[in-house]
């Protein structure tokens, strides 16, 4: 089996037209069982990484999941990251800000939220959707209560971008690695998993008639999506365009991009000096007594 | 009496010499009492333009105040500032980072503090200590545990210049006006008022050995001063540099600073349309039936 991340990252200033990148590709594994030993492998040298990531305490990393409803977010962050030390990694979910979130700038609400040092933070949805719900949904500007309303909304996103572009630039060069995943889904296959939805008991609670609206403005989205990707894909921390229609395809992609991310920040486990290993000779020493 | 807050400020790209910028001028006062009466209606003018800020809500006003040891800040907060309403002022003292503190970009501590909108936020103290305090004592950086430790300390210094020069322009452009002062004391005056400290006894808690320490580091914080004035004021977030030898004398020039920013905000109370008007007429009607 053979993932390249590359394959599916934006190129820092490439423009991006998603009709172009699919949202299915040839299944990366042969079978369900080849599919779920792979991910166990996956996982398993996850929850190694992580570990080293706590020990070396000095980076933290952070994914950013983005995708239209039932893209199937919630399923990758449960399969991809079960398994490592809960202590270690925390998942935010960001839905209607509240009125003390409004009260701030955009980017406010998530920064208490931004991972420590030899921790992982996933944004279940984050400050991006300040460039994508709220440009398809200008109504949203209002309750901003923005000090220039967007008169001119071109300036209104470029600096939006901007902002964001900044803020992940300096959290790069203070330690945070950011990993941005955009799970592509094509909107035929979104009215398959509503179906679904709406017959599996299971499911249905996550499931409304607001969710089925939204569906007409999926060309809006994706051009927000669109302009979002091109001008935020930074070297710094690239946007990976997940191909979504088969989610457990989707899973592994999403591993091996998680994976690739951590063996590229080259920790290496504090190693005890020669002082330090005669302290611990004379701990053991007295502990032994 | 005569202020122009243009003056003492610090145009943007401009390299800072601070010898060239006095400690002590000519009082702008002529005597105590007409110190006192100015101050006064300085005062009621900012209680006046706190409850037109907070009834626009929009902006958000944040105060960040800078300075060696006993040049005046807190007093100058207290006499400044006494009488705004404090629902709509609150002040952060940034000390000694926490360990929760340490694990995050030097950014993150101060975001939690960041003024609502409609409000006044006052650093006393900020994340500028970590492009001066941090740069007098290198060793702060150990604990902070940067991915890439200051090999190089000159790039160190332009990314913090960086980071926080994006975050002002963000959050000006998202309605956060920052005043930036920087009370500017000779090292004679401080000599004095330490004297002052150890003689009073409602002020000698305020002293510490250590305080008499860095007196030892004068001239590198003064060059660490000049190099962040000149890298970090910016037209969306000036610079101020008040002579503060005199503290009656900063005082008035500190609120006349701040006056000219809210001000300059061209704030109109909220006007009642006709229709709220009506509205208006039939709550009253109902209430006095």
């Amino acid at each position: 089996m053979k993932i390249n991340p590359k394959d599916y990252r934006v190129p820092p200033g490439e423009k991006v037209d998603l009709t172009r990148w699919p949202t299915h590709i040839k299944p990366v594994y042969r079978s369900k069982k080849a599919y779920h030993k792979f991910l166990e492998n996956q996982v398993g040298e996850l929850i190694e990484l992580q570990r080293l990531l706590y020990a070396t305490n000095r980076y933290s990393v952070l994914l950013i999941f983005q995708a239209m409803d039932a893209a199937g977010k919630d399923g990758a962050i449960a399969h991809v990251m079960s398994g490592v030390n809960p202590q270690g990694c925390q998942v935010f979910s960001f839905k209607h800000p509240s009125a003390a979130e409004l009260d701030h700038d955009f980017l406010w609400r998530t920064t208490a939220a931004l991972p420590e040092r030899g921790r992982i933070g996933i944004f279940n949805r984050s400050y991006y959707e300040e460039v994508l719900i709220a440009r398809v949904h200008p109504a949203i500007f209002a309750a901003e209560r923005l000090p220039d309303p967007p008169t001119n909304p071109k300036r209104l996103w470029r600096e939006r971008y901007e902002s964001i572009v900044d803020l992940e630039k300096h959290l790069n060069r203070n330690g945070t690695r950011i990993i941005k995943l955009f799970l592509h889904l094509s909107k035929e296959e979104q009215r398959k998993r509503f179906l679904e939805r709406i017959d599996g008991p299971d499911k249905n609670w996550k499931f409304s008639m607001a969710d089925v609206e939204e569906r007409k403005h999926w060309s809006a989205y994706m051009e927000a999506y669109e302009a979002c990707l091109g001008a935020t894909s930074i070297r710094e921390a690239p946007w990976h365009v997940v191909p979504a229609d088969d989610k457990k395809n989707a899973r592994l992609i999403i591993s091996e991009i998680v994976l690739e991310a951590f063996n590229d920040l080259k920790m290496t486990r504090p190693k005890a000096t020669p002082a330090r290993q005669a302290e611990l000779r004379a701990i053991r020493a007295r502990l032994t007594r």
